[in-house]
């Protein structure tokens, strides 16, 4: 079956309840900034991938296996894929 | 004006044409792990910030203020800003 190139977005972030040192930082930081009312921030990485694949679907599937093995720590973090 | 909470996605990216190393490192050890077909990666962050505004036309602008402040590098990134 020919292959197309997919472009995909992957984000990483951290679960709920997991401490996250570095969006605490970023908090700190904005507020001796004077910014006023912000709650919380949490960090994340995204990923743009462009890859070749036979469809969609198989694109996905191929995704979500490089978030299991390498993109994502899936012990604490969860992943979410957008291809398209 | 009564301020409500906004959940709000800030996402920074490398402009196009400015090296990615790290990205590179993931396509080769991407290709490394088997996966084919893998024609670019680029990584970026991302920051879920929760902020009290009193609408979401004035949480885009202090957003875009944090962005230009603290959050990017507007020499080398982008930035786009989700609120709602």
């Amino acid at each position: 079956m020919a292959e197309k190139t997919f472009k995909a977005r992957v984000t990483v972030r951290l679960k709920n309840g997991v401490l996250d040192p570095q969006g605490k930082a970023i908090e700190g930081a904005l507020d001796s900034l004077g910014f006023d009312g912000i709650e919380s921030v949490r960090q994340g990485k995204v990923f743009d991938v462009e890859m070749q694949a036979t469809s969609k679907a198989a694109a996905e599937t191929t995704l979500a296996d490089m978030c299991e093995k390498l993109l994502a720590n899936t012990v604490i973090e969860d992943y979410s894929i957008m291809v398209g």
